[in-house]
C-alpha cells in the first residue's frame, strides 16, 4: 500500500510498504477514507522527537473496516468508524477509569518508570503505524472504534475531527474547569485552539478570547464568536482584566506547547504559561493540551534541554489556581460530540483549508511546517 | 494589652499595645484563650517578606467573644469561637462560592492585579492585627466566627487547629484529590505535613507516606499511620515505586513551600515540586499547600528572587498530571472537622510539643525558626 | 404605597397598604421597578396553600435601591438590582456551601421539623412581604442584592427573569446533570420550562424534548430550538426512545409540579414523575423543579391529601435512575446567567407575553390562572 | 461438577449438572474456591422473581483461573480472581464510563425498553450461569476479573466481599454523597447495611446511625462503630435529629429494598423510604441499594404489585433532598477496596457467621431466608 513514512527530519515521502496486517484477534484493519496532518506531527517531522526512520506517520484516522478478528464482536465489516489517536486496551486500571490517554497496556515502558498511554504514529507511544496510508490496524477494536452514523459521508470531514483536534480542544476546556456564563481565554489559534474556542462556545461561555499572532487564523477564531487577541500585545494581562471586570479571565487553555515563539519568532518556552497565569483570575483553573516534553536536546533553551521552564510558581500560587495538563482522553468525549455534529450543533470542519490526495502530503507537511498563510488544518483522501 | 509586635528580621517582642477597637457594626472582639505560632509566621519573623513593623502577628485563633457589634445576629457575648485564619466577607463574588481564602471585599489591592484573599497579622493580606495578643477584632462576625459547643474547653487545643493546620493539612488532600483507598505522598512533616497525613487517613487512604528529614517529625508521622520517608534518599521516586506497584504514588502533596532544603541544608525551590512530580503516578494530582511567592529579593537562586522555579513542566505535563495550589478556604471545611474532633475521630492537639504563655512567644520563635529538634508545634495561652 | 395583597382563593387586589421599613441595620429598600407574577403565586391564588390573608404577593423582584442599612457595605443608594425569590442570611451552615434556597436562619420552623429556606411573599417561607408593590425590603443586602450594569435598563426585562424562572430552569439541567452533548427531556413548557430549554441549549444539549398540552407554548419551546412533544402522546415513552437510538433521554426534567394534569385535565399527581421515569435512560438523572407539597388538604386524590405520590419506584430503581429535586439556589447561578445576557447569550424576555401596570395585576392573575392562551409570562412595573 | 439449582420456590438443591464451556475467546474458566450466599438471592429463593427452574444460582465469586481463551491477554491460568457480580463487556456507551451494572452488550432487552445490566445466576440479569459450583465461566475475562495479590489466600473470605456486598455497601455511602465528618443513617444491618456502615467509617464519617430490628445484626453494627437504632422506635426521626443537632442525618442510605417489614413483621414497601426521607435532613442524599423490582405479582400490597410505593414526595421535594439507586458498578469501586483488605484498613470477613462446603448450601438457604439468628452471611467453599 502507499503511506507517508518518515525519513529524518523534514524529510518524508509517499511510499509503498507493506499492508498491515492482523496481529491479534481483537484486531481490525481499516482502509482510510480521511486522515489528517496534526500540528504534533511537526514535532516529528522537525525531528525534535527520537522518532525511528521508516514509521508511518498519522493519528487522526477515520475509515471503513475490511477485516474483523475472530473476537471482535461488535465492530462489522463496511462499518465506517472514527478512531481515537490514544491506541487502548479497554481493561487497565487507566482504561477502567476512562484514562484511554493513559492506557498502561498499550504504553512503551521503555519511555519512563510508570510510561502510560500509545497512539497511532507518534514518537514514544508504542510501535503502532500511524494512518496516513491506506490502510491501517486497529488493536481492541470494540473499545478503539466509534462506529458513525449511516450517512456519515455526508459529514465525513467534521467526524474525522473526533480523531484527536475536537476531543483535544474540548479537553483544554475541561481542564480549565470551564463553566457556562464563565470566560475563557486560550493561547493559540492553530487546529486545536480553534476547536477549543468552539468548545468554549458550545459549552456556553460568556467571553471566549484567543490569542494568536497570525491574522488568518484570528480571523477563524472570531468566525466562531471569540474575540481575537494580538499576541504582540506586550499588555496582555491588562487588556484581559479590562474586559473582565478587573479579575482576569475565569480560566484559561494552551494549545501551543513547548515550541511557542515570541514576537520575534524565538523560541521562548515559558512564554504562554507564564502570560496565561497573568491572565487568568485568582483561584481560576488553567487548561494544558500542548505538548511539552520531558527532554528536548535540540533546544537553545538550557532549561528546555531539561524539560523544564522558568515558571511563575509564585504568583502561580498566590493566585490560588489550579492546572490539569496531557493527552486528551479521546474516549471521553467523542460520542457526544459525534452526536453535536450529528444533530448540526458543531461544525468543526469549517476550519479546513486543504483536503488532498495522499499523493501530497509531503508536499502539506513543508507548507504547514512553513507556518505558511492560510495553511490552517490540511485532511487527506488516501482512497480518492 | 498584651501583644506579640514584628519589629525587623528576628526581631519581636511581647509589648503593651492599645487595645483592639470595634470598627464596624459587623465586629466582634475576642478574648484569646487559644493561639498558635504558624510555620508561616516564620516566613515574616525572618525578614522574608515586606510586613511592617509594628505589626502584632498570629493567625490561628481561638478565644471567648466579649463585644458584639450591633448587627452581629448569631455571635453572643460569651460564645467560644475558633477563627479561621482567612479574613474574608461572604458576599464577594468570591466568597459566594466558598473561596473565602480569596476574599475581594477584604483583599490589599496594591499587592498585585485581581489580589485576593485576607489574613489576620500576615504580610500582604490586609490591614488586619493578628491574634498573639490578649484581644482581637474579629471582622464580618457572623460569617468569620465558627461557634463551639459548650464543652470546648476539653478539648480547646484540638479545636484551635481548625483556625488553619488541620483544615490546610486537609485541603493538601483535597487539592490532590485524594480518593479512598488511594495512597499519597506527602512532602513535609511539619504541623501542615501532620495533619495532611492525619487527613488521610480519616478519609480512608491505604496507604500514606510522608516524607521529612527530621526523625523527630518522621516519628510523628509515624504515629499517625503513616510510613516515613526520609528525604536524603537519593532514590525517592524509584522507591515509592516500588512501594507502589510500579506507578508511583496516587496523588501527592507539598507541605513545605518555597524554602525547602536540600540534605545539605541549602535552599533548592523546585526540589520538592520536581520530586513530587517524579513519584506520583500519571494522572496523579499534586496538592500545593506549602507557601510560594510572587517576588522573593533576598533569595540566593536568580530565578526564585523573581518567584520563578526551574520546574520539570515536561515531565508533568507527559505524565498529565493536574495540579491545586493555595491558601486554604477554611470555612469550606472547618465545621465539619470540628464535628470530627467533637465525635473523637481526630486529635490534633497530638503534635502539639510546647503550651506557653504568651511571654514565651519570643523564645518560641527563636527555637521553632531555629528548626530545633522536638519544637513541632507552639501554641500561646495570652490568658493562662 | 400600592401592592398587590392576597384576601382569600381567587381574590386578590392592588391596596395601599403602610410603605415597608428598614428592620435591621443590613437591610435595604428598593424601590421596584419590574416585577413578575409567577407559575408558584397561583398554588397561593387558588388557595392550595395556607398563606395568610393580607400578604402581599411577588417574588421575582428587580428595583432601584433607594434606602440603605448602616451595616450595609457594598450595595449603594442608587444601585440596580436583582434579587434572588430566596430570602437567605449568608452565614449560616447552608448558605456557606452555597445552599441558599435552604437558609436555616431566615426559614420558619413551624413548617416542618429541620425545614430551611425562606422566600418573598410565599406560603410557609418566611415573614417577608412580597414585591408586587411599588417598595420592598431586602433583607442581608449586601448578599441578597446582583448589581446590574450601569445600562440594565436596555435589557431589564432579560435581568429581572435572574429572580427566579431563568435560575430555575437552569437548576433543573443541573439538577438532571445534563452534559453537553447529550439530550434532555423537560415536562412542561411554561415559563420554567422554557428557561429549562433555553439552559440546556446554552449548555450544549444535543437534543431538547419540550413536553406539553398547549400548542402556544409548545411553539415558544420550538423557537428556542427544542422539539416539541404533544403530552397527548400516549406513546411518548416509545417516542423518545425511537428519536434517542433505544435508549431513552439522556436526563430529564420535570418543570409542573403536583398539580399536573392529564389529557382530560384532571388532576395525576404521579402522571408526569412516572413518565419521566419511563422516558429517561437507565442511569439518567431526573431534575424536579416543578414544586411538590407534604400536604395538600385540598386534593381529589387520597395520596395527595397526604403529600404522596404513586412512584414507580421499583422501575426507577432498575434504571438506576438519580432524581435531584426542590427550591432552586438563585445565587449559584445568577452572576453567571447575568453575564450571558449582558454578552447577548441569553435572552430570557422572549417568553414576555403581558407587560402591564401593578393595578392591572389581578385581571392579570385571573387569565394566567385560567392558563387562558398566549398568557405565558407578566411582568409588571410598578412605577410605569 | 456440583453446583446449587434453583427448582421453585424455596426448593433448591446440590445437582451434578455438565461443566461449564468456554462460549468465546475472551472466557476465562475459573475454579471457585469461595462463593457466597446473598440477601438478593433469597428473593429468587422465594419465588418472588421470574427465574427460570434449572439456574445456577451465586452472583459472589472468587476462584482460580483453569482455563483461558485464546482472546485473552492479562488473566492467566492460575490466577487467583474476584469476580465483579456484574457481567460488562467494557466496551459499551455505559461501560466506557464505568457504568459496568448497566452493561448494554450482556443485558435481557427482553426485560424492559431499554434494559442495562447483567449478573451471574440472576433473574432477569441474562443468560449467565452463577458461582454457587464447583466452576464458572466468565466472560471478557481481561475486563471482569480482578487479579489478587500472590498471598491472597491469607485474606480470601474478605477479598471475596469484593464481588458484590463491600463494593455495594460502598456505592450506597457514594450515592449518598457522603463527605468526611458528616454523619449518615444507614437501613438495614444485614451483609449490605454493615458493609456500608464499614464503608463510612472508612470514609471519615463523625457519626454512623444503623437501623435494625434484629439484635445480633445490631451488635455487628456496633462493633463496626456505628450507633445501632432499633428499627422499633417510632419516635426515630425525632431521635435522630436530636443526636444531629436538630436538623437530621446529613445523608442515608437504604440497604434493605422492597421486602421491608414493619414491627409486626408485615411487609409494607414504602416504610423505609418514608421514613429515610424524614431522619435525613434538607438538602442531603438518599443512596438507594436495596433491591426494589418493577412489577411484584405476588406482593398483597396492590401498588407493590405494579412496582409502586406510596412515597412521601411532597416532603422530599419540599426539603430539597437528592436520591441516587440502583445496581452497584462493582469495578468502580473493587480495586481501590482490594487496596484497602491488603492494607490492613478493612476487613470484611468479620460479618461471615458461617463458612460451610457446597453440600450444606441448601440448608443454609433455608436459615438464612428464615432470618435465623446469627445467620448474618453465609460464604461456601466448593472445593474445600
Amino acid at each position: 500500500m502507499k503511506a507517508l513514512v518518515y525519513h529524518g527530519p523534514k524529510n518524508v515521502s509517499v511510499d509503498t510498504v507493506p499492508d498491515p496486517k492482523m496481529e491479534k484477534l481483537t484486531d481490525v484493519i481499516i482502509k482510510l477514507t480521511t486522515t489528517n496532518i496534526c500540528g504534533s506531527d511537526l514535532h516529528m517531522y522537525e525531528g525534535r522527537t527520537d522518532v525511528e526512520k521508516g514509521k508511518i506517520l498519522g493519528h487522526e484516522n477515520l475509515g471503513e473496516v475490511v477485516e474483523v478478528g475472530k473476537a471482535v464482536e461488535t465492530v462489522r465489516k463496511g462499518d465506517k468508524v472514527v478512531l481515537p489517536f490514544n491506541v487502548a486496551c479497554g481493561f487497565c486500571a487507566n482504561c477502567e477509569r476512562g484514562l484511554t490517554g493513559y492506557c498502561l497496556t498499550c504504553a512503551d515502558p521503555s519511555v519512563m518508570p510508570g510510561m502510560a498511554g500509545a497512539a497511532y504514529g507518534f514518537a514514544g507511544m508504542g510501535p503502532y503505524s500511524g494512518g496516513q496510508a491506506e490502510f491501517l490496524r486497529v488493536p481492541y477494536a470494540d473499545f478503539n472504534c466509534l462506529q458513525l452514523p449511516e450517512d456519515a459521508e455526508k459529514k465525513e470531514n467534521d467526524y474525522v475531527m473526533l480523531s484527536d483536534i475536537f476531543p483535544t480542544g474540548w479537553h483544554s476546556t475541561r481542564l480549565a474547569d470551564l463553566k457556562p456564563g464563565e470566560s475563557i481565554i486560550i493561547y493559540g489559534a492553530g487546529p486545536v485552539g480553534l476547536m477549543a474556542a468552539m468548545s468554549a462556545r458550545i459549552q456556553g461561555a460568556s467571553q471566549i478570547f484567543v490569542v494568536d499572532g497570525q491574522k488568518d487564523r484570528l480571523a477563524l477564531a472570531k468566525k466562531i464568536g471569540a474575540t481575537p487577541i494580538d499576541s504582540k500585545d506586550d499588555k496582555l494581562g491588562e487588556q484581559i482584566r479590562e474586559l473582565t471586570g478587573g479579575l482576569g479571565a475565569d480560566c484559561g487553555a494552551e494549545c501551543i506547547g513547548y515550541q511557542c515563539t515570541n514576537s520575534a519568532g524565538k523560541q521562548v518556552p515559558n512564554l504562554v504559561m507564564n502570560s496565561l497565569v497573568d491572565a487568568v483570575k485568582a483561584t481560576g483553573t488553567l487548561g494544558v493540551v500542548g505538548v511539552f516534553i520531558p527532554k528536548d536536546p535540540g533546544a537553545e533553551d538550557k532549561l528546555a534541554q531539561k524539560g523544564q521552564i522558568a515558571f511563575d510558581f509564585g504568583k502561580f500560587w498566590f493566585k490560588g489556581q489550579k492546572m490539569g495538563t496531557g493527552q486528551c482522553n479521546v474516549k471521553a468525549y467523542n460520542r457526544r460530540l459525534k452526536d453535536l455534529i450529528y444533530h448540526g450543533k458543531a461544525n468543526p470542519s469549517m476550519i479546513i483549508s486543504h483536503e488532498l490526495p495522499l499523493a501530497d502530503a509531503p508536499d502539506a507537511y513543508k507548507h504547514f511546517d512553513n507556518r505558511d498563510s492560510g495553511w490552517t488544518k490540511v485532511i487527506l483522501h488516501p482512497h480518492a
